[in-house]
Order: C-alpha cells, then sequence, then structure tokens
C-alpha cells in the first residue's frame, strides 16, 4: 500500500520544473477570486516589492505619466495592501456582470497575475482576465449548454495568391449531422487577426448560449484574417515569431474585399452551408467594420445582414486606394438590392461616433433604412460583444 | 490629405487601453531575441527592480530555497544586468536547436515576459516560450508547407454519461477532400487536458512538417481528455475559472479506459476515418501511456500501433481500481493478436525508467516483440515531441 502511494504521488508531482515550482511555492494563491457579493479579490505574492498596483478595465481611467514624461490615457489603477507573509491584497468595489481584463504594475513594471491562466491577447499585449458573472456577461460564460466547434484552418486564396488561415465556429450538431447552416462572416479591427473574435470576442460561448436559449438559430460563424499581408495570426504561419506590431499593413486598399469571395466559394464548397444571399451575414467592427461596409456593397448579392460595429464607415475617408472609388454607387446597388438589415452600432465615447453620424446622415438622406444601436462607452471589446449579441439575435430569422 | 493621415492614424491607435499603453511605453522592446549565433538576448524593463533572473530549461538545473525553507529542485537561474535605462538584459550561450520556456523572477517574484506573447500553459502554470530552429526544432517551427487543422469539438460519451471536449487535428487537405485517414489516438499526462499535446507538443507543426517532408503519412490525431471528472479542459467547460489543479483526479480507476469506445465510435462517425485496427494508434505520455497500455490491452483488435512515452507502466503498481485485475491476461491476448508496433520511449533520467525497465524484461520474458528508444532527461514535453516525432513516422506504413 505504501509503495502504491509513494509511486502514484511520484507520478501526481512528476510534471515540467514550472509546475513542480509553482507547487512548492507555499499555499496556493487564489486570484482573482470573484466574491458573493461581487467585489472581487486581487492577490499576487511578491515579498521584496515596494509598491503594487492593478490597472483594469474596471477601474475608473486616469492619466499616467510615461518613462518618457508623456501623459498618456490609462485605465484605472488602484493599490494593493501588503500582508506580513509578502502577499499583497486589493479588492474592488462591487463590479457589474461583465468580463474584464487587468495587469499588476509592481515597482513600475507591468505583471500579469501568475495565478490565474485565463489570459487574453489583444494584439501585442496580454493580458489576465475573469468575468463576473449575472447579465449579459453570462451570455460570455462558457455554461452546460450544446457546445460548438471551433476549427483553426486554412483555406487556399487564389486571388491572394496564398493559403490563409481562418477560424471557424459551426454550432452543436455540425460534426453528428446532415444539416446545412447559414453563415455570419465575423471581420476583425486594425492589428487584429483570425484569433481576435474567438478570443476578446467570446464568439462561442455568445453563439452557444444565444443558441441554446433559442435567442439565435444555428450558424456558422468563419473569421477570417483582414491583414492581406499576414497568412495568420502570429506564431501560426511560416513568419517567425516576433512581437505582432501594425504597420499600416496591406489592409484598407482594396485587397482584402476582392479576396473575399474566395472564403465565401471556400465555405460553400467545404463546408455545409446554405449559399445564397438570405442565410449570409457580414459584420465586422472597427476596420472590420469597413470592410464588412465595402465587401457588402461590392457584392450587392451576397449579403442579406451587414453589421458595422464601430465602424470606420465612409471608406473614402480612410483609404485613398482607387478601390473605394464610386462607393456611393455601390451603396446605391446594395441598397437597391433591399438587404434584409443593415446594422449599425456605436458608443458614444467612440473617436468614429461623428464619422457614423455623417454615415447615417447620408443613409437617412436617401432613404435607405438600417437599425442602429447606440451604447456608452468607447472603441472597446465591451461593446462589440455586445453588438454581436444583439446582431446574432436578428439573424436569418425572416 | 492631412485629414485622410489623421483618421487612419486614430484608427491604427485606438486600441483597448492595455495596447495603448504597451505602445507609449517607449521603443519596443524585443525579447527574446533569438541571434544568429543561436545565442538569445532576453529584456525587461523594470526600471526600479532591484534583482532581475531568468528562470529556464535551457539553463542549468540547481536548488533553490523557498519562502516556506524547503529546498527544491528548479530549472536554472541567470542574472540579468542592469542598463541606464531602466532595461535588464541577458545573454544566453549558445543554445541547441529547441523549442525552450522561461520566465523572470524580480526580486523574487515570478514575472511572465511582457515582450513576449508566446506561452504556454502546462497544468496550472503559464510560461513564455521560443523556438531556436535547425535540427529537431524545425519540425516544432511552423513552416511554409501545406497546414492541417485543428478543431476543438464536443463529443457525447455514453459510458461517461455527459458530453466531453476532444481536440482534432486533420491533415491538410481534409476539409477539401474525401479521402479516409487513419487515426492515431494521442493520450496527455496527469493534470493535462485536451489543450496539453496541441500546445506543448506542437503537435500541428509537427504532423505538418513530418507529413510535407513524406516522413509521415497523412493522418488524423485525436486528444482527448483523460480525466473523467473534467468535461473540457479548464475554462473551457461549464465548472468555472479557477486555477487548474489536480487532486488525484478521476483518471486511473478504468473509467476512462472504459469510456474510450465512445471516442473511437465519435470519430468512425462522424470523421473520415479508416475504421480498423491497421489504421488505428494509440499512444500516451505519463498517465498517458498507461491509459494508451491498458486500453490497448483491454481492446485487443482495435490498435495496431501503441506508443508509451514515459509511461507508467504495469497498472496494478498505479491504480488499486479492480479494472486492472487481470492486466496481464489482456497483454497475453494483446499480443496473441499481433500489434504492428509496440513502442516504447524512456529517458535515463526518468523517475519511471526502473518502472520501464521490469515492463520491457517482462515482454521479454513472454516474447512479445516491441521497439525501444532510450533519451537523455527526464520526464519533461522535449522528450516527448522526439517520441511523437519517432513514433509517428513509424505509423500505417505497412
Amino acid at each position: 500500500m505504501k509503495i502504491f502511494m509513494t509511486t502514484v504521488w511520484a507520478l501526481a508531482v512528476a510534471l515540467s520544473a514550472s509546475s513542480q515550482e509553482a507547487l512548492w511555492q507555499g499555499p496556493q494563491i487564489v486570484s482573482p477570486q470573484v466574491n458573493a457579493d461581487t467585489t472581487v479579490t486581487f492577490r499576487i505574492y511578491a515579498p521584496e516589492a515596494r509598491n503594487v498596483q492593478i490597472s483594469g478595465d474596471f477601474l475608473t481611467p486616469g492619466r499616467h505619466v510615461t518613462a518618457k514624461g508623456d501623459t498618456v490615457q490609462t485605465a484605472g489603477v488602484m493599490e494593493l495592501k501588503r500582508g506580513d507573509d509578502g502577499l499583497w491584497t486589493y479588492t474592488s468595489t462591487q463590479l457589474a456582470p461583465e468580463l474584464y481584463t487587468y495587469h499588476y504594475i509592481v515597482d513600475g513594471m507591468r505583471v500579469d497575475d501568475p495565478s490565474n491562466v485565463y489570459r487574453m491577447r489583444d494584439v501585442s499585449t496580454v493580458s489576465d482576465f475573469f468575468i463576473v458573472p449575472g447579465g449579459r456577461a453570462d451570455l460570455y460564460t462558457v455554461r452546460d449548454v450544446p457546445h460548438g466547434a471551433l476549427t483553426r484552418l486554412w483555406y487556399k486564396s487564389p486571388t491572394a495568391g496564398t493559403d490563409r488561415r481562418m477560424t471557424v465556429y459551426t454550432p452543436a450538431g455540425y460534426f453528428t449531422g446532415n444539416t446545412a447552416y447559414p453563415v455570419l462572416y465575423l471581420l476583425h479591427g486594425m492589428g487584429g487577426d483570425e484569433e481576435a473574435w474567438p478570443a476578446l470576442g467570446r464568439v462561442a460561448p455568445i453563439l452557444d448560449n444565444l443558441i441554446a436559449e433559442g435567442r439565435a438559430v444555428p450558424m456558422i460563424v468563419v473569421m477570417t484574417n483582414g491583414n492581406i499581408s499576414q497568412k495568420g495570426a502570429p506564431g501560426e504561419a511560416a513568419d517567425g515569431m516576433a512581437q505582432p506590431s501594425f504597420d499600416m499593413p496591406r489592409t484598407m486598399n482594396g485587397e482584402f474585399e476582392k479576396s473575399f469571395p474566395d472564403v465565401v466559394k471556400f465555405m460553400d464548397s467545404n463546408f455545409r452551408t446554405i449559399p445564397d444571399k438570405a442565410h449570409r451575414a457580414i459584420a465586422g467592427l472597427s476596420m472590420g467594420g469597413f470592410h464588412a461596409c465595402v465587401i457588402s456593397a461590392t457584392y450587392p448579392d451576397a449579403f442579406d445582414y451587414v453589421g458595422l460595429f464601430s465602424a470606420a464607415v465612409r471608406p473614402e475617408k480612410f483609404s485613398q486606394s482607387e478601390f473605394y472609388n464610386g462607393f456611393d454607387n455601390k451603396l446605391t446597388a446594395q441598397f437597391a438590392h433591399r438587404p434584409r438589415l443593415y446594422w449599425i452600432g456605436i458608443g458614444r465615447d467612440d473617436f468614429l461616433y461623428d464619422a457614423n453620424k455623417e454615415y447615417r446622415k447620408q443613409l437617412d438622406s436617401r432613404g435607405y433604412p438600417y437599425e442602429y444601436m447606440e451604447t456608452y462607452g468607447g472603441h472597446t471589446w465591451r461593446n462589440w460583444r455586445v453588438y454581436l449579441t444583439e446582431f446574432a439575435q436578428k439573424l436569418f430569422k425572416d
């Protein structure tokens, strides 16, 4: 019996050096801890630190002076308090249901929470995250409902002249059934890639939950990479493992839009889609909204549902590429084909608010119908999750 | 023109607060930087730190005294040197081609490299990683070859009485073709889950590269979750977002093995598999080797290829569950069915080395044929990537 237990114990602890270290560093630290009253407690073991702060999107934003002396807008910052045991702690005020991101600042240095394995990459920055349950946040939470699948795969783009990577959400039952589904094409913003919507946008839980509740019809969601100079997300294509950056890529010059029929053809050829306009939607955030706006107008027979989330509308304002000449004529053609839904969502503090206001005026003046949602806040994933939630419920129900 | 540029610039920088912060924190820090001579330079901006160290699996291991006074074995540790600008730097010796993991220790606190977005979770610990190219490491690197797909999906396990999550690698061409493929079932170790092999095991690049070079035949790889009390990896099932831990789960009691036919049936029903023994392999590391050993012996008609990687062989030594009674008879039945390949790989420093030696003696004494690979090192992912690489090349070629 003793030999048996010893052997099993040896097996249990024979993990990588770093896991062993985590195990042996004294009592396990729980952080973040979402408390019953919706306050959240953060803890970090930093025995020698002089100052430990937390920065997160649940704190009141402020201004921060960088090492170079520039004053920049930052997320809010609060101080943690040191315990005698070297454990620093901060408990937040009561937080509304939401997905929140944060990191620590220890003696002026950015530090991820070593006790939190739940992280998201946003362009070139990794953040820790947690969810305060309730309300909308329950849609962002993995619940005990039938789950769809996420597939990362490569498609041939003859127009781009290369293979490119995409992420495809297929609803629960796709792999075991024979049903054909409508498709939502969902596009990311500048600096993003085909991993942005699945991670920061919580696409799988949102769709799983909406479908399970009968609030959205089962659909496929296709998340492409809108930067045509990039075959796939950082680390996923044969271009090394450098820190992601965005240097005005080949992305608002018409190339992605011209290559988009490759995406639709790939899906219609290789997945069980319903390959017609009535069963196709396209939406995007920021630059992805620009792409959705242009693609849907360029191919007016392709998409019956269009979603512009904090979108860089009025393409001629954002790019000098000839491809965007005559956009107004395209828009005329698009509305002559009567899309079933043209949906616009934007936050009151968004720097694109005025551009969207102008665009809505333009649509109004021509009598083009659209639906409009205005929210608090700015150009944030918090808003984009809300817009996806609202938009997805309006699709393919006619 | 000026208005145009301003608007585009606003769009480019209108990212989340944390991304902005990363952008504005002065010159971008490149870390790690793999130099042409295969030394690697690490950098971290920590202006107020008194001591910055790096711990990684490329450094000579040593011993470390914890805050509680316990002496534990750790990965090696080296000191970084502070520059006048608050940037700390360390350049390694020349490193052999390999995938390496590391983290910083700043004033006694574990810190991930904020300049490196490439991270891997091993059970409850997130580590930064990088690849020094050349040799075997080129197999772990994403190269410009046809890429397979990775699908995270859920299958119904009537035996376990629940839906469970799995990761499926399908080779390049799967989604665009009609070919049926052989299947490798690939099992993780204790504390791991269906994300362990795809992340730490680099399954997609290894298979993509071996197949592209003609060294392995195109195959499907199925990565399950061997802990029957867990439906999916941390954060992927409806059991919250706690820090992953392993508390002797329901995993070496026969339940997973009894439910394994559900996995094979699901794959044979819903993927284009070649559903016979000659086109099925099963392999696993550590506890997954235990599972592969038991499953292949319990269903002697199911798998023609068996791989035991640093395996907890001789199940009766590791579990008192009745399910493992009579394992020797099962083994007899398995070898009576003549598996085409029974493959064992282990490192000389592995704590399971002696158990494997005993097991080989047992096989030898009965005249059961097997292939054997002995490597340097211990119970590490470095070895398991090597074993997968070797094993995959031997499959389905008869």
